[in-house]
């Protein structure tokens, strides 16, 4: 038996959120308030350390409960954001308990049992999940959104990419780092470090994930190795180049696309303009193109500068502007869940 | 008879900077001290509201004069930097009257008859000149000086890069801008703009110049347009997406590079490790590369990042930091007139 056959009777869901306390779990909650999610009841899980802290939902104060093996019982659907180790560790006890477990951390993104989904692009993997469906890291979500119409219509051969990514990638901590620092710099003062590795107050550094030994870092081969999975396309080569920039909640991607058919700029931009999860920015003579400011708090992903890339042939250039915190991670995980239940 | 048959047989120079209170004006004067340059008398030149302002250059106080067509008598060296029209208007003046310009500004950077020059790169160009000699745009010195050496080696067929340029490339009051917009932000206050087009606190955009027909703003295409001239090779085809970030004063770059031939990354570092104009930061382990805080005043280009291509054949990645202020403009100016006196 498959927890999904479960899910299909109901019309209302018991409804845990683990790392209801991070960046993304306090986005998700928002989210589920906001789409009108159909919840029956409503759990918040986190560590032992936020235990008892309170969020209100739909008019309700909820306590925050602590993460054990036995918090699933009864739970239909889980949306986890506390990290791989933790979803390691307790994932599999709420799939024990019949629960469909929406990750939202790298621990099972490129298990083969495990459909990692972007609903604008494979929704149809939803339903081959055995109880596990991951939601990509939040860099590929923001690339692969705007790039699919593309996709679709000329085939890609490979991809370049260079990142501008915001602090919150790196959680609420990281977002408090950059208000600190950048308060101590504007007054003179000494620049302290708690979380990042580097000074991001008007500054910027190389993604501050592990370096492999192929030379990218994690968030680099996660885009590499991502989009192959979520395109069901093993030929499609990415490189990436992933920078931290001080900037809170957006992330913004320079991509250069290499097609396999011929595709003008002014069918891209036709395409872009009507495709789901998107909003073409691109007003050439006002100079106005897709901002992290602007995609902060939105739903659809920022696209613009469409033009042919002048190195290649047979390839096009855009920029875009996605909140790292909605369309790349909360608001991806809980259309997932909606379509799950649909 | 050109102006460099005269300033052979000198040994000490009358030196004008014209856009002496610009920030790369200022940085001239501080570059020109520091490397002790031959000067017998320096004129400092500016539009009328910056008359008699003063400057300390080697101990001794020098007022701001009013720049006209009357500026140059006698005068061996003018460094200019006051932007492309003022160039365009005076500096015809300044070659009449026997002075070589060295001209930092757009005004003449394409035209055949004026060289363009990175001494790492192409020294001999220098002696070509008519009386005008071109300092490249920064984002442009700062991709070369560290692509040469494998240019040299192994040629490149083409390049893509995305810049995360700071706020110094457009002037010292979009220098104050950033930290005025960086104080209203974190005091809670609305962010008010002078100088550049969008917030820049915490932000970024598109550069801030005209997009041109081909879908390329005008910085964008001075890349490709430069690099072509400064390599002598019409067949180079540059690609570059330009995006002001929330940074000070150093320009950063995520580069890749087709090659003609192979070229091993550990070549390539090794090449890197041994050339004029820049340093090597590249530690995987520690995940330390080039940051604009580290490149900040520093006279090379700092390089880093160094890998294959993995998207592509025969091709490498790179990241670079560079001062722009110095190396950008300043410093590849000074080090232009340092040549042409030797």
């Amino acid at each position: 038996m498959t927890a999904v056959n479960t899910l299909k009777d109901k019309k209302t869901f018991n409804v845990a959120l683990v790392g209801a306390t991070g960046a993304v779990g306090e986005e998700m909650l928002k989210i589920l308030e906001e789409r009108n999610f159909p919840i029956k009841t409503l759990k918040l899980l986190a560590s032992a350390r936020s235990k008892g802290k309170k969020y209100s939902f739909r008019g309700q104060s909820h306590g925050v409960e602590e993460l054990t093996e036995q918090s699933f019982k009864g739970i239909d659907i889980v949306l986890s954001s506390a990290g791989g180790s933790i979803s390691k560790k307790f994932m599999p006890a709420a799939v024990r308990e019949g629960a469909v477990v929406i990750d939202n951390t790298s621990a099972y993104r490129m298990d083969p049992e495990v459909p990692l989904v972007v609903p604008e692009i494979n929704p149809e993997d939803i339903f081959k999940h055995k109880g596990i469906i991951a939601n990509p890291n939040c860099s590929t979500i923001i690339m692969l959104v705007p790039l699919f119409p593309i996709y679709r219509k000329a085939g890609i051969k490979s991809v370049k990419v260079a990142t501008y990514q915001s602090v919150s990638g790196a959680g609420a901590k990281a977002m408090h780092e950059l208000e600190r620092q950048s308060r101590e710099f504007l007054d003179g003062k000494p620049v302290t470090r708690e979380i990042l590795p580097h000074q991001i107050a008007f500054n910027l550094f190389s993604h501050n994930s592990q370096v492999k030994e192929n030379g990218y870092n994690e968030e680099e081969n996660k885009m590499a190795n991502e989009t192959r999975k979520i395109f069901h396309d093993e030929d499609i080569r990415v490189a990436a180049t992933c920078v931290r920039v001080p900037i809170y909640r957006a992330h913004s991607e320079a991509i250069y696309a290499e097609l396999k058919k011929p595709l003008k700029v002014s069918e891209a931009r036709e395409l872009l303009s009507k495709a789901d999860g998107v909003k073409l920015v691109d007003d050439r003579d006002k100079n106005y193109f897709p901002m992290p400011i602007e995609a902060s708090g939105k739903d659809d992903i920022l696209v613009g500068r469409l033009r042919e890339d002048i190195s290649a042939d047979n390839s096009l250039a855009l920029f875009v502007s996605g909140d790292q915190l909605r369309k790349g991670a909360a608001l991806n995980a809980i259309q997932i869940a909606e379509r799950l239940i649909r």
